[in-house]
Formats: C-alpha cells, sequence, structure tokens
C-alpha cells in the first residue's frame, strides 16, 4: 500500500464537508445538530459564485495553478515531477438541487482536495501532475440541463446551446448572463481538445441503498446504466362514472395503470429499472372517466442489447393497453415522445483494476462489490474521451437528493483512503510513460 | 291512448329549452348554430334568480298557485277537481355544472311545464292537482352538496346544515346567504311534512350511452345503483429511479395502478361499475420514485348485497396492493376514508307499469328499454317518502355534464309524450282513492 506512510488528517475531510456546507447554502434542517441539514446550492448563483471562490483559494494555497473555462468548468492543477504530460484528472461538482443533501457532488470535489491537501502536507510530489476539477451545473436544476459543463467538455453538446439555457425560476436570465454575472465565463475553451486531461477519476456517494444493504464499503463503479424517458399521452373520453358501462369507456387512467403494471413485470423480467414518476390527469373528478392522462416512462439497463430490447416492449405494453384497455373497454388514442436516450457507459478497466486493488488493500475483498451506477454523472461524459472510473460509498437508506442524504463519517474517510491509494497507484503506474518505446 | 284526442304543441318545448338557454346562462359553444351551446347556471346565483322567477311566471300564467319553501324549492300547483287530495308530483332541477348542457334536469323540469301547457291549452282539469318542482341546487357544483333541496324535503339532511354550505369559489358566502340576497328563502317548511306530494314522476336525459347503443327511445327506469367513493392514500419512499432496484421500492404509484386494474376486473365480475377519476402524485419528478398517492375509489352497483360485496372486495385489493406491490417491492403504509355511501333506489312498481305502458302506447314495445340509472337525481331523495318513478331519453354518445349534452329533437318530443300520458294514465288511475272503502 502506497499511502500506508503517509500522515493523513482523519477528520479533515468531514470537517470540510460540514464547514463547506454551513458557509454556503445550508438548508432544509433535518436533526437537531448544526450539521443536521442538507445544502441548497444551485448552480451560477451567489452561493456558486462563493464556492467556486473558495476552491480556488484553496487549492492556490497548495500550489495549485488555476484554469476556468467559458462554462465555468475550474482546473486546480497540483504540480508533478513531469509538467510536461497530461494531469491525472479527479472531478465531481459543488451544485446542488434545490432540496439537496451534504455530499452529492461535493463529496468528490472536497475528497480529491483533500488528497491534494494530503500529498502537499506530506510534501509528496507525484510523478505528474493531478488536476482537480469541480464541474459546472452538474444538477441541471436551476438550468435544466444535467451535467451541462462535463458535456460541453466531452464536445457532446456545445457552448452556444447550453449559454442559451434559461432559468427555470426566471426564463429572463440565461446560463452565459449569470456566467458573466458571477465572474466564471472564464477564457479556457471548454474542450477536451483544448484542455485536456489523461483521464478522470471520481468518487461519488451510491445514491442507492445497494452498498448499505450488502454491508459493502466500497463500490467499484464498472459503468453507468443505459437510461431513456418516453412521455405517453393516452387520450379517451370524459363520461360519467355511474352511467357509461366498462364496455364503452376509454379509461385514460385504467389505460395508464396497465402501463405502470406491466412495465415492472417487463422490468423485472430483464433485470433492469422501469418507473412511472410523473402522471398528470384530466379533468381529475371523481365522478368523470379521466379523459386524457400524460405520464413519463424511465426505463434503464446496464447493457444496451438489452435496453434495445426493453425499449422496444415498452412501446408494446403502450400499444396493447391502447387498444382495449385490459380487454375491458374501447381502444384509446395515444402518442409518444422520446425525452432522453443515453446509452450505458462502460468504465476503463484497469482504472477499475487499480480501484478494486487499492479498496482491498484498504477495507479487504469482502468489502468491495461491483455496482452499476443508476445515476448519471459528470464522468459519463468524460467516459466518452478518456479512461474514466468511479468509486462509491454507501448512502444511508439510498436516499439522495433529500436534506436526509448521509454516510457515515467512518465511510467518508474510507472512500478518501481508496482515492487517495488509488491516484497514488495510477501515478506509479503511469511511470510507463516515461520509458522510451 | 289518453292524450291522443290532445292537441300537442309539438316544437314548443324545444324552443322553451332553447330560448331559456339563451336567456339564462348560455355557455361553452360547440357548435356554429346558435343553439350548439351548453349553460352555466349555478345554483342560487343570479341566473338562477332569473330562471326561478321566470318559472313562476310562467306556471302562474297557466292558473298554478306557487309555493317556495325555505331551502329555496319552487312547488306549482295546477289545479284539479279533487284539490282536497295530495298533488301528482313531477320535479326535476333548472340548475347546471358549470359545464353544463341544455337537457340535465332541464329537460324534466320543462317538460313538466309543458304538461301543464296541454292540459291548460287543451282546457282540461284533471282529476287531482298536479305539482311542478323545480328542486333547488341538485348539482351541487357551487354549494357542495348533490340534491341539496331534495335531501332536506325528504328528511336526509337537516335545513341548519345545507344553510352552512359554502360557496366553493368564495367560502365567505353561504346557501342561506345566497338564498336571502336572490329572494328565495321562502316561508313554506321545507319538508315533506309540511308541504307533502302524493308521488314524484322524473324525466331526464339518460346521461350515458346504453339507450343510443340499443336504439331504444325510452326507458323505464327501474331505480338507481348503490355507490360509494372510498378515498385512499398510499405511502411509499422518494427514491432515484435509477439507483433503486426493483425490490428495494415502495413505490406508491405502482401499488396505485394494481389496485385500478384490479378493481376494473372486479367490477366486471360482477357486473357493475369501478372508476378512478381522481388522483395525485407527489413529488411527481421524472426520476424520483412515487412517494405518495392519494386518489378516490367511485364503485356502484343496482344491488346492494353485491355493492356491500364490491366493497369488501375493495379493501381487500387497496390491502393486497400495500403489502406488497405486484409482489416485487416492499410494503407501503396506507390509509382508506369512506366519502360517500348511497344505497341503491328502487321506484314504485305501479308507477313504473304505467311508464311502461304509456311508452308502449306512443313508440310501442321495441323502442322501450328497462334501464337502471348511473347517476343520483332528486328522485332517489323523494323515492325515500313517496312513491317515485323516473322516464330517461336517450343522451348522444352518452355525454352529460359537457357543453355537448344532446338529445334529439324527436327524442325530447317522444319523452315528452310518453310522460304526458303516464300523467294523464296516473290521474285517472287515481279515481279509486275516491272510493268509499
Amino acid at each position: 500500500m502506497i499511502s500506508e506512510n503517509f500522515k493523513i488528517q482523519e477528520s479533515e475531510l468531514i470537517q470540510t464537508i460540514h464547514s463547506t456546507a454551513q458557509k454556503f447554502g445550508a438548508h432544509g434542517v433535518w436533526g437537531d445538530d448544526p450539521t443536521e441539514t442538507g445544502v441548497c446550492r444551485l448552480a451560477l448563483t451567489d452561493l456558486d459564485r462563493q464556492i467556486k471562490d473558495w476552491f480556488i483559494e484553496e487549492t492556490k494555497s497548495l500550489g495549485c495553478t488555476i484554469k476556468v473555462d467559458n462554462v465555468g468548468n475550474i482546473f486546480a492543477t497540483f504540480p508533478g515531477k513531469h509538467n510536461d504530460h497530461l494531469a491525472t484528472g479527479i472531478g465531481s461538482h459543488l451544485d446542488t438541487q434545490p432540496t439537496g443533501g451534504r455530499y452529492d457532488g461535493i463529496y468528490g470535489v472536497l475528497s480529491g482536495l483533500q488528497v491534494l491537501r494530503t500529498l502537499k502536507s506530506n510534501g509528496y510530489i507525484p510523478n505528474f501532475p493531478i488536476t482537480l476539477v469541480n464541474w459546472c451545473n452538474e444538477e441541471g436544476a436551476r438550468f435544466p440541463m444535467s451535467m451541462m459543463a462535463s458535456s460541453v467538455w466531452a464536445g457532446l453538446t456545445t457552448k452556444e446551446d447550453v449559454y442559451k439555457l434559461q432559468d427555470v425560476f426566471d426564463s429572463s436570465i440565461t446560463v452565459k448572463d449569470e456566467l458573466k454575472r458571477i465572474g466564471y465565463l472564464g477564457e479556457v475553451e471548454c474542450s477536451h481538445r483544448f484542455n485536456p486531461l489523461k483521464c478522470h477519476f471520481e468518487i461519488h456517494i451510491e445514491q442507492g441503498p445497494i452498498l448499505e444493504a450488502l454491508d459493502k464499503k466500497i463500490g467499484v463503479v464498472t459503468g453507468a446504466q443505459a437510461f431513456s424517458w418516453i412521455e405517453v399521452t393516452f387520450e379517451g373520453t370524459a363520461q360519467h362514472t355511474g352511467t357509461t358501462p366498462l364496455e364503452f369507456r376509454q379509461d385514460a387512467l385504467l389505460a395508464a395503470s396497465q402501463v405502470i403494471w406491466k412495465l415492472n413485470e417487463m422490468a423485472k423480467t430483464h433485470g433492469g429499472l422501469a418507473t412511472v414518476g410523473k402522471i398528470s390527469i384530466g379533468p381529475d373528478v371523481v365522478n368523470v372517466i379521466p379523459e386524457k392522462v400524460s405520464f413519463v416512462i424511465d426505463f434503464r439497463h446496464c447493457d444496451d442489447n438489452v435496453h434495445k430490447a426493453m425499449e422496444s416492449e415498452v412501446f408494446d405494453i403502450i400499444e396493447q393497453a391502447s387498444k382495449n384497455a385490459l380487454g375491458n373497454g374501447r381502444p384509446l388514442k395515444y402518442s409518444t415522445n422520446l425525452l432522453i436516450h443515453s446509452p450505458a457507459s462502460h468504465f476503463d478497466k484497469k482504472m477499475l483494476g487499480i480501484i478494486k486493488d487499492s479498496a482491498s488493500s484498504i477495507v479487504g475483498d469482502t468489502l468491495t462489490h461491483e455496482i452499476v451506477s443508476g445515476a448519471g454523472h459528470d464522468s459519463c461524459n468524460t467516459n466518452h474521451i478518456v479512461p474514466t472510473a468511479m468509486i462509491f460509498v454507501p448512502s444511508k437508506d439510498g436516499i439522495s437528493h433529500n436534506p436526509k442524504e448521509y454516510t457515515k463519517p467512518e465511510e467518508i474517510l474510507i472512500g478518501f483512503k481508496v482515492l487517495l491509494e488509488t491516484i497514488l497507484r495510477y501515478d506509479a503506474d503511469r511511470l510507463s510513460e516515461l520509458q522510451p518505446n
């Protein structure tokens, strides 16, 4: 274990998590302790400016050089011995959901910071530079595009397109306006071409219940699921619930309920996920048969081929429900609209091997578990461009995007130690780059 | 056929329907013709006052005496030969839903008016007095109690309770305020004890699709279904749709969808009806598993015993869904709240026989059909106190509580003729009351 000779300030990371939460957006009290609140720190607000300023100050004090790109990403580079080589990347985000917790994203950036602090305080110079990235607007809560600025960096969308995005709370305000206003419309082009990295590591809370349920401490994240969102609208006829025989009905909610039920069966069959989280109904009156029901289907699988097969079954299920709701009514009209399709991510095998070995050396094999990320992360974007891998730590009760989001301090520390060991091992492994061919 | 020697003004009724709709609340254009609108005439508004004033003026001009009771019902009594006997009652209502049509309720009162006009214009004096009733606030749209004033008349609720009802659009206004303001807080006690009737006939549009589908012109309404409304709330856990395996979920919408689906099967098995028309969901976000879903189950059957058996199955279905949504998640909390239970009505066999014979004499047996009312009517209340029966005419596409509510002019006329013949036959039948025992 490379890091075993390092002196580690064991409580510094958790203290930084709590002190920054307190200073920059504490919101949503859920317990008596001052640390028992969530955080509301929406992208490109004054609070986001304050945490960005703080991030730059902290990393500069460690000797980092700073680059701010023109979509608000901050790259803080800790120098190594061979600074003419690309930097090893560590990144995540410091923005939150409106009802966010203290850990989602934040834990990743502050763990990266803690790695740099540990190198610095131990007087250790890595072989290669290390760049810690604070990606801008991962949550997409205020400006509605998840993983916004990492998408631009990876060339998956353009800066012009994201500049136009409007504040969901005030449509007169755009991303570009706010980047300018808070002083984070940087001069570096937001692109992996102009501002490249060697690779991207990210540590994150799981946001799901699996590690906790299996009593594991470290998730080696092999990739992220493919997912799609399909909006469905059924249109039937509003009729009196007391006067319309079942066989005369076009009940849009009955059709929707058949879909919701069948989707769950289908997802189980494929070992994937399917959910309807959003639904609206009209006219929404007790004694009127629902005329119009719209809902969004979210379905996911870690294998793109299975996800594709699921998609086809989703459309069959909708079609069947529309034709004859449960064999006991009249056909309904329907329409569908694919809102999002995101293919599966498969992270870099070599990096995953290093993470796994690092975790084994710290908590042992029995507490280490391979896992697929259910949610999207900035790493899913960087993975299109550079070798990428992620580490998960447990989330209490699988709760996230909620003030109650919680990971135990000892789990926070274990995750950091695995990240530190991983970065050191990766840095050592990169020495082969210096060999002449 | 008693009425065959009567001279009938064949277009007068439909003209009255259209002219009163035009003058008193035309609303909701659905076609090019001036008659192609609905009506919005909420109970106890100025428009309701105007139609009440008009009703009194019209019936007075026919020689009727008027009683207004202290819950706003108007009794217009056309004299017969034996005015010391109770009057034969005909009634319905002139108020509408906010998005009402031209026929619901209105057709019943104006057909009764047309019966009186026809007796008058033919110089015919019935054996017994005939009272035409305009029941106040049948719809319960503005002041939320359906069949409000007929409930008080029948002693099913008290005038004090209905006086307190608040305007759903402005809670500072009560029924009593508005009765006073529009001048319809009458002096007669609203009670079958103080202001009795011999019986109650009501003609109404079907508000369902059955007569039209079977190509029938007259429905002999044998009663009304029992119905109940049960509010159900499922409480699960809001979790990320991408990170929470199916077996860890407490998906409140999945449980609700199972209930909606099972209810439909259950209703079919029993030959009854079950519907969910109203549902709300939280937090209603695409990638969050629904935490809380509330909905109202409306279920009906014409037989009280079967309805009771259905109720027991409804609770079983809810319980099953809560325990384990589709065998593929974790148990959810739930609560239920019985909002309404209304037992089945069974109308008077002798009166139904007279209606059936009258219909046969006018359109023949093949166009006459026995039917059970799916909706509630003032007749369901009078049926608790006096012999009661109803006549239905077809509703185009079964549509009601909608501006598009429509019954063909020729069907309007047929219905009126059956009512006229029924009233004359019943009046003749009542001569037996004059025989000494």
